[in-house]
């Protein structure tokens, strides 16, 4: 394994690529889904099983862990990796968005945030400084600037305030972060929808030479060309040599577009979150299991589904644990989502290698298109 | 594997046995303990995680499962090895427990009881004969006879009255039953905490020739030395060549008395119940994960421990993952109780197959009362 942080681009399909992080902890094969593993654990899921699934990274919430059990905590402990035992690559957030959305009383200055824990209501100061000090705690190998998320839809004075001052914090965060060999610090592109912000910020961003480039603000709501247009205007002002990590994304189809507009890197609370809920994601698109029509199937999900609670269990008895709340209806169905978005991006490096990515995206939709009948009968 | 059921002592020591029941399903190892999988999943764990712990069996409820899916539906279904895909053996209750302490509007004469479901309020009858045949559409390997059991503390006239009534369904459960090769229907003794019912019941229940032998109607709440001096009263009236399982028991210590009085079988909702509550069960007595004093430490629950969890993930993690309320918590805690019983029964058998059962009995019993400080220090 490498001992510094590191990016390849093995392949490329037009402007979708397959590539390598290189990290001391291992590498992450791009383009890549990282799981949420928000409170130091991916719901519902032992972390042998996230990565027997085929992840190679996890991402984790500054924010929660922070509050609780707190970074200084974790640290003391051995760091993050060694407390939730998943001793391969963690990216973390800053922080920044889940201040915006959790916290009580927040108050924003050119400092940083002051908030009230949702927890317990106890006070708290996240700063440029203090964010990358958490993350450094933690053990991060992949740290995120802090920066701050504006609520949609909202003025664009607002927007264009938000951007310049997530670069200032930018600056700060990047002259915080220092050198840390073997460890990464990723800028983060804001500017709402507005294509003269987003250009803005990724040309500022690019000249501070972060190890990565991530896009945020996005998918927070807005229909999916508005996503894909900022995409397509950010890229060509970002390093091409470097990963390109889309934050927050996405369902199936997004992740697909944005790997064609050259993205290498993903996070979303989508496919655990659905899998609490009933919902999982197929070859042949999404099913809710709470559906009384499950109810005497005996099929299951897929039998060609390379993950084996795809392949085993009948939808019948999914069906049930669903209706009963049972813990282990959450467990098999995160396993599935989980399994279904590693296999799509595997099937998505497999194309681009092999210079199909385009024939591989217009199977895909075609086969989520033919649905469920299709894929029972 | 063998086709007929069978039951066969491999060693004794005192009354403490060990020995193998045969089943077409595969082999049960006695003393043997049943996790409990109400309804159709033992809560919170993967079905091949219960069986690599050790479990060779697991206990269905049969009051559940007829109200939800239903057994017609699971039989459609092939069955609920398949349905839960525990290909191993499967002992199922007969509903008589439940229907007293779950429906609603009980109405119980000498045919049967008429019920409301606790869940949508649907009336039901379950009777001898029914309950025979739920089960056996659940395809159940090991079924137990349709009986009453009395809310205690009652008077003494209820508690025979109910003897007596459980005594004559007995037999129409055995009628019921029929010959089903490769399938066991135990008896149930009853009668409180009088012995001299209970003499009464194990003698009736003896000469109608049961493949196996159930004590019920204790662990309900009574002292523990009223317990054993129940099982003392019955032990020498019921076949010595057959199955005794105590039902519902117990406690680690339960399970040790009652195996030193010649018990085989065991099935108990504790370690899975407690898994989800923050409770954990090892070798140096039980441990309350949401205390304050875990927060910090870095040891694991129990370095010498079989089971990975206990070896695996410190006690600060387990407390952080129960103190947020997350699945994984129920998770590892369900599955360090779980390997920890199953670890106890197999010592059981191996120090019975010694002939050191009472060596074994202190030593364990020493290491409980040592307790947290000899393990942590």
């Amino acid at each position: 394994m490498s001992r510094a942080f590191g990016f390849s681009v093995k392949a490329q399909d037009g402007m979708a690529r397959t590539g390598e992080i290189a990290t001391p902890r291992g590498t992450i094969r791009t383009p890549a889904f990282m799981p949420v593993g928000t409170a130091a654990t991916v719901k519902a899921m032992h972390p042998a099983a996230v990565k027997a699934l085929g992840a190679d990274v996890v991402l984790a919430n500054t924010y929660h862990l922070m509050l609780r059990p707190g970074a200084e905590r974790i640290a003391e402990l051995g760091g993050l990796h060694r407390f939730m035992q998943w001793p391969h690559p963690i990216l973390t957030d800053s922080g920044g968005f889940q201040v915006m959305s959790l916290s009580k009383l927040r108050k924003l200055d050119e400092t940083g945030v002051t908030f009230q824990s949702h927890l317990d209501g106890a006070r708290h100061l996240l700063t440029p400084e203090r964010a990358v000090e958490v993350q450094s705690l933690l053990g991060s190998d992949i740290q995120m600037q802090f920066d701050e998320c504006v609520r949609l839809p909202a003025p664009d004075a607002e927007v264009e305030r938000a951007m310049r001052l997530s670069l200032r914090w930018a600056e700060r965060s990047k002259k915080a972060f220092g050198a840390k060999p073997g460890h990464a610090l990723f800028g983060i592109v804001q500017g709402g929808a507005s294509p003269v912000l987003r250009i803005e910020s990724a040309k500022a961003l690019t000249q501070m030479e972060f190890e990565g480039t991530a896009i945020g603000g996005l998918a927070v709501g807005e229909p999916q060309p508005v996503m894909l247009a900022m995409i397509e205007t950010v890229i060509p002002h970002i390093p091409e040599q470097k990963p390109r990590y889309l934050m927050g994304v996405g369902a199936p189809d997004d992740l697909i577009e944005a790997v064609a507009r050259g993205l290498d890197m993903f996070d979303c609370v989508m496919p655990t979150r659905a899998g609490r809920h009933g919902l999982v994601y197929t070859r042949h698109g999404r099913l809710n299991l709470r559906n009384a029509r499950h109810a005497q199937d005996p099929a299951p999900i897929d039998p060609q589904a390379r993950g084996a609670a795809a392949r085993a269990f009948s939808r019948a008895y999914l069906h049930h644990l669903v209706k009963s709340g049972e813990i282990l209806g959450m467990m098999l169905l995160t396993e599935i989502n989980l399994s279904y978005y590693q296999e799509l991006m595997s099937d998505m490096r497999d194309a681009i290698a092999a210079g199909r990515f385009a024939d591989f995206t217009a199977e895909t939709k075609a086969e989520w298109a033919r649905g469920e009948h299709a894929a029972t009968t």
